[in-house]
């Protein structure tokens, strides 16, 4: 793996393809570059100018008389992989590809350019982001190396000063859903450490740029537009680092739907997969799944906030100045798998005396704006905090007015600093931007969106669950046995195995099936019944019938000599019609199972992430209720 | 009922409660009304002052020397009877009374004082809104009678001028939540016509306000929030008559959950009522239920624009400047029921010339940044729609930068008029005022969740279907036949009704039940179970026992003559030993059913809304998976 901090944190940066005209994307980006205080040296690379935008610039890369870190590349597709080998055998330790027309071009032009840079980045162990990327922005650094429209307001920090801990890294495969996550962010006060976008990730892919960043340390919670999984282990690496280091990834993966997989196919040239099966891989990691921009920027804050301090249970108190906001919310955490438990007599006894008459402290707690008035939204939620029936507190507020919040500060401040419950607020009214940074310098994410309230406080809860479950995992692999592995090898002799041939590799593992024999003429089939004792099941024995209640080959129930051998003739006439050409090994003759529940269990290799264990209701549940789990084996 | 104009088109105004001092609520009441341009006549009552904030006061309401359409009331609750009564013997048509303290209050003094509120409002045929109300909004006669400060801002006009048609009316029980929507919906300009919050509801309900607002005509669209429904008869006949006017309800309902239910209660007295009751009476009637404040004024912003052009269908055409912006839309469509069809080979090819090759036009359509520079959004919205594939378009916008929207407003106005399918769209960006106001004015909404965007497209859909099949419903009633209930009302004779008493009674109306035969001894069950033919069930028959299998009082596939004599005395037992008092007619045998499905249906009542019709999946089904679904029958 190349070395990210030449590309994330370079100390110099040459803009391949720089121009004057800064209405262009040439222009533009060295425009972006230079208008951010960013301390490290730019350089224009420019073939028909000496001077771009007030720097001297330079015919080619390799003429730059310093070493460069980064070469930012924004030249016609073509030329990427000339000017790439350039950079490499200049010494330059990364590059961000910003042009288009790759493998998401249609034709089959753009696959071996792509692949092209694929071998020039491993040549020269360069760190390469791209193609079609829309760049990266490291806050810290003020480092902006991108065309994105996002970083152009310069009246709002890249990031908040206040803010200590709790950054949040985006690393998006496109550039407009990256920087969509931190334009929506920002007004939230969310403090972003990093946007990178890795655009058709020819070389890094964006668990390559998440592991990074987990060892650099600066990031706490991951923000990930995916179109699809590269390379399963890095996946399996980040992820699993992540979640010991308790650093929640959040991502939205495109292609749950064939419109969805034949978009991603013609963004980035991704091969979007089986969703169920990322599903799974997410749900094995503790990843969050989401899906909308600001539910993913909600959970984010809630995370940024309180990942060092996780609900201990699914218990949320609800504290209110709106009794109909109280009662939404309240509908809201039970449709989010919360609980909303009544609040206990001495809690109560404590709140009471705050409330009017028409107030309650059952839960929701309506403290009416009266309540409110007098004691303030903080009080009221650490008084719901003390009681040991919650593990954390909704708060329903209008934030319209910074006012009230201001007059609070210091109590909520204190409150933030001393509590061990989270509290999570809803303002019903539209915020002033003063309310949300009040919150935010206090210490509390502000939700607009009471689903997302909700929803981020369930994902608090799962997160701590997922993630204790995943540390005390103990490995329960059996040693692998030399001698049963060759059994089973020397059974597998044909690609379908039928029943008959399956139980006794079944029992090898401790598996019983039901008792049962092969019967080859009805007479034969008759003896095994009597032998089983009746009621039993007929059922056709054949590698070239795999669903034989189709072909009319099976028999349940019967009962009794004579059916037991009209059975065994009607099936195999049955499969003789179904099959004329089948090997059929005979009719296997079963005792009847009793009732209960119909399961099917399997696996099954994904191309990408290996065996995956299935679970889930059988008969005829499978095909219509589709209730199927999977996890990797 | 009431008149209700005079209530929400009053030519004058008693604020009865008012006070010079605009920090507590009476005084800010007057100065919220005084504010706005109100061209009718205003009167303060005041016990202690001669002149309110510049007016001439009254200290009685039967002092103003001219008629009074409406009084406002904010006086303590116990003061409220006797004025409400003042009002009515002085003439005032209506009153909205905003005074807490009523039947949500806890204790017992609250429920009589509302009830008394009743009384004097239908003695004098007032239209009485409240108490615990939050009082409205008239928007098109500036008339703000509410303390909500969701109207304090004097920047933006209650009603954007240029919208001619696509009124949002609100009406609430939470005045919270009723302004809230007020609040939200306002930068997203859409056009409000009423804010009514109806508290309590001593006398006008929700459904009553909606009714006339109905016959008034000026509102397109309603948006709710329930905690109950009063009167079942007033929601029929106002439902009934939006879903003919093609004049949709979407509607919150608190009491979901227990703790909502509890919320309900305590906020306006409310009882919440089974929710899967109510979710089947607004399925009926279809109106639209939703989730959030921003969900519902999204979706009410989509039927503001496209009530009257509703998609024939479920297809939609996806453009987008951002291709990972279009797979997750076409996800997000996907997840909402919708379809993403490939577009056909003659759009595709209207399409093609303006694509760059790293573009496609297979739907989504990824016109790349590119292609949106060089024809625009709306250009691209209209190629798509041309095609007989779509029903409807979504458009992945960027509506920060107002400029390029400004540049395309003629043609974007043109095709807005000149279209006949719906164009919806959402921007991942955060949008500029102006862009809202372009696209609002030239007919588009625009959305930032991705998820409301392809829920509204969804919404507009479903209600199409569902008011087609209502307004085509037949009445499928049958006659009444006074033999037939008779003979059903003789067989009613006592509470439990068993198996063999109930086949009979299904038979009379034509539905067939499993041949069988009751026993009383061991011998007789033999002898039934050769005339029915073997296997059979076993069933012991009492109306003590309601659960047989419980009891052990059940026997599945039995079969011979022994087995089924050893199954009737173990029946037997079983009910004995588990009811020892219970009387028993005896035991049904009965021919066993083959495989099936298993389904329930019933009916039950429904102490609002009548009998309801429930049909599920049976069987284990019935507790494990609750699919069932109800009807009003």
């Amino acid at each position: 793996m190349p070395d990210l901090s030449a590309l994330l944190s370079p100390r110099s940066i040459a803009v391949v393809g720089a121009a004057p005209d800064v209405s262009i994307l040439r222009g533009r980006t060295l425009k972006v570059l230079l208008r951010h205080p960013y301390i490290g040296k730019i350089y224009p690379v420019s073939r028909s100018h000496r001077e771009v935008q007030g720097l001297a610039a330079y015919a080619s890369v390799d003429q730059i008389p310093a070493p460069v870190d980064l070469a930012v590349l924004i030249i016609p597709a073509d030329q990427v992989p000339q000017e790439l080998e350039r950079c490499g055998s200049a010494g330059v330790r990364a590059a961000v590809i910003l042009t288009s027309g790759f493998a998401e071009q249609r034709g089959d032009q753009g696959m071996p350019l792509q692949r092209r840079l694929r071998e020039i980045a491993a040549r020269y162990d360069m760190a390469v982001c791209g193609p079609n990327a829309e760049g990266f922005v490291n806050a810290a650094a003020n480092l902006c190396a991108t065309f994105s429209p996002a970083v152009d307001n310069m009246e709002i920090p890249l990031l908040p000063a206040w803010r200590r801990s709790g950054h949040v890294a985006v690393v998006a495969q496109s550039g407009g859903m990256g920087f969509a996550f931190f334009d929506r962010g920002r007004p939230k006060e969310l403090p972003f450490s990093y946007i990178v976008t890795t655009g058709n990730e020819a070389c890094l892919a964006a668990f390559d740029v998440v592991d990074y960043l987990l060892d650099e340390g600066r990031s706490e919670v991951f923000l990930m537009f995916l179109e699809d999984i590269k390379h399963a282990d890095s996946f399996r690496r980040a992820a699993d680092k992540a979640l010991r280091a308790g650093k929640p990834i959040i991502v939205a993966k495109v292609g749950g739907s064939a419109a969805g997989r034949r978009a991603a196919a013609s963004h980035t040239g991704a091969l979007a997969g089986q969703h169920e099966i990322y599903r799974a891989m997410f749900r094995q990691y503790g990843i969050i799944e989401a899906d909308t921009l600001d539910q993913m920027v909600d959970i984010a804050a809630a995370f940024s906030f309180y990942r060092t301090r996780l609900p201990a249970g699914k218990r949320v108190g609800i504290g209110t100045g709106s009794g109909g906001g109280g009662g939404w919310m309240a509908d809201a955490c039970a449709a989010e798998g919360l609980e909303v438990p009544e609040l206990d007599r001495p809690t109560r006894a404590l709140i009471d005396p705050h409330l009017p008459a028409y107030g309650t402290s059952q839960n929701p707690v309506d403290g009416t704006a009266q309540a409110i008035r007098a004691i303030g939204y903080g009080e009221l939620a650490r008084l719901i905090a003390l009681s040991d029936q919650v593990d954390a507190v909704a708060m329903v507020i209008t934030a319209r007015n910074p006012e009230a919040l201001e007059r609070e500060k210091a109590h909520l401040q204190s409150i933030s600093e001393s509590g061990h419950k989270p509290i999570l607020m809803w303002t019903y009214t539209l915020p002033a931007a003063a309310s949300v940074r009040i919150l935010s310098e206090t210490g509390y994410p502000l939700f607009t969106d009471m689903r997302h309230c909700a929803g981020a406080l369930a994902a608090l809860c799962a997160y701590r669950t997922l993630r204790e479950r995943y540390l005390c995992a103990r490995d329960t692999s059996t040693a692998y046995d030399r001698a049963r592995a060759a059994r089973i090898r020397q059974r597998l002799v044909q690609p379908v195995l039928c029943e008959y041939q399956v139980a006794p590799l079944l029992a090898d593992y401790g598996i019983p099936t039901m008792e049962s024999q092969l019967a080859s003429s009805a007479a034969e089939a008759a003896r095994c019944a009597v032998s089983l004792g009746a009621p039993v099941a007929l059922k056709v024995q054949s590698p070239d019938i795999t669903h034989k209640t189709d072909a009319g080959a099976v028999a349940l129930r019967v009962w009794g000599d004579e059916a037991v051998q009209r059975h065994y003739d009607e099936i195999l006439q049955h499969a003789r019609r179904h099959s004329p050409a089948a090997r059929i090994d005979g009719v296997l003759v079963q005792r009847m199972a009793g009732a209960g529940l119909e399961v099917i269990v399997g696996v099954r290799r994904d191309p990408l992430f290996g065996p995956m264990m299935m679970l889930g209701m059988g008969g005829v549940g499978v095909e219509i209720e589709h209730d199927l789990a999977l996890a990797p084996a």
